[in-house]
């Protein structure tokens, strides 16, 4: 039927598709494309979501790094993430329980029945899914393990998750917390953004990974808490837990945070500034 | 005045263009275009070879990696790279001898007078400018301390450069080796196809990066020959030669070794396959 194009600044990924499997105008515009090269494909409000080649490059890295920094996560909480990726990844951890916090309910219903990349992981008894604005949950939920972010780009319906605000429920309501941080290449005023906005978490730390549908193919995440960085620990923990994995490996997850140079110096500059202000 | 696209194989990366700054067709179709968001940008065959604005992740990591598994690297050989910014990397190592063996003199031509990304290396004494067949010119040549291969993707005028025969004679000439390896992702064929015809290489190793304007952004490296991964040795050579880099650092060097399952995974296939059948 032609291509899908999504446009960044001064460029664009093409992916050809061959139909259009459903489409939602609600909160958000949800469409699932089936792709040529790519399997199934989700776009909301024109931004490309995941794909099924892809998906796991992502929600692993968003999931595995935060949870095997935790010893013992039981108690989870992903805000986002609707699609159903991410608790995918985190019930191979085993945990008790696993509260999905979407606000779009469409986005919940629409993957379970044409997506389905989820691994049943919507319809497992563990897995308690709550329509609700992720900040106002957060005003009023009990402490979690970890916590973790699996929102769109900044917009209308999600930017509530990425003010002071937002950073500072979270804090007081987990040991770990993660969140997709936005494209360093293309998106720096977001990636910077979050980066300062976060800064009640003192110790926060970006890490990078490969995602190559999402634009020009760098991924960033934010990282806080009580976290281990040692590789034995993580790689111990990978293998108690027995976890399978298309993308991550504990070798790449201490790897993720090595930064370019370039990057290196965004960050310092962000937290400096911070430093200079406080002084 | 438009859009620039190049397709792979059921996507395609557009790129804003404001200018075609010059275009020679010979061996080679050789455009340079001033692009609204990533600077300057050299196509050949149709094939993005870089933009000002990441050229340097790309080159870096081709050029650094192999140069500081070398304890003293002052001989070097470029084939291809008629760009000139490999050699103004390498020339970062302080070299006694920088030969640049590329087929297409036009390359060269046009790349230092429109898009100067050299920083002078291709007027530089220590540079000698080979108009010549890379394999031809290897049949010939004498021992270098380190062989770069900057080659564009395979095509009838590079094709030479990526079998058997080559690699053979490579292996002869040098200590330490590095070829680009295409795209891991939607180029796997070209990845494996030099993975194989590699194999007089015993100890050869794929490192990968991100370069964002190459075909979904993960690009990979094969080296190969008397190579240390160690990390103190190669980061008191860095800072001993005293290379100043926008991407690279040592602790990436050392962590784009680290591959993700998958991609292990292919690697691992291939090598075995050979293993297999001279057993």
């Amino acid at each position: 039927m032609g291509w899908f194009v999504e446009y960044y600044n001064g460029c664009g990924l093409k992916i050809k598709v061959i139909d259009k499997i459903v489409e939602h105008r609600g909160i958000q515009r949800i469409e699932i494309y089936q792709t040529e090269s790519f399997g199934k494909m989700l776009v909301i409000d024109g931004k490309i979501q995941l794909t099924e080649f892809d998906e796991a490059f992502y929600h692993e890295m968003l999931v595995h790094v935060p949870m095997l920094s935790h010893p013992n996560p039981k108690n989870v909480l992903i805000i986002g993430g609707g699609d159903g990726g991410a608790a995918r990844e985190v019930l191979k951890h085993n945990p008790d329980r696993v509260v999905i916090v979407e606000i779009d309910e469409k986005v919940i219903e629409l993957c379970k029945n044409y997506l389905k990349i989820d691994g049943n992981a919507l319809s497992d008894e563990r897995v308690e899914i709550v329509i609700f604005d992720g900040k106002e949950f957060l005003k009023k939920a009990k402490d979690f393990d970890v916590i973790i972010v699996d929102s769109t780009d900044p917009s209308p319906v999600s930017m509530s998750l990425f003010d002071e605000e937002f950073f500072s429920l979270a804090k007081d309501r987990c040991d770990v917390f993660c969140c997709q941080s936005q494209s360093p290449t293309i998106q720096l005023n977001y990636f910077k953004e979050i980066l300062k906005n976060s800064k009640v978490f003192e110790n926060r730390r970006i890490y990078i990974s490969y995602v190559p549908t999402y634009p020009l193919g760098l991924w960033s995440f934010l990282i806080a808490g009580e976290l281990s960085l040692n590789f034995k620990k993580i790689n111990r923990r990978y293998r108690k837990r027995k976890i399978k994995t298309i993308y991550y490996n504990p070798e790449i997850h201490i790897s993720a945070f090595n930064l370019p140079n370039w990057l290196k110096e965004v960050v310092d500059d962000v937290l400096n500034e911070r430093r200079g202000r406080n002084a």
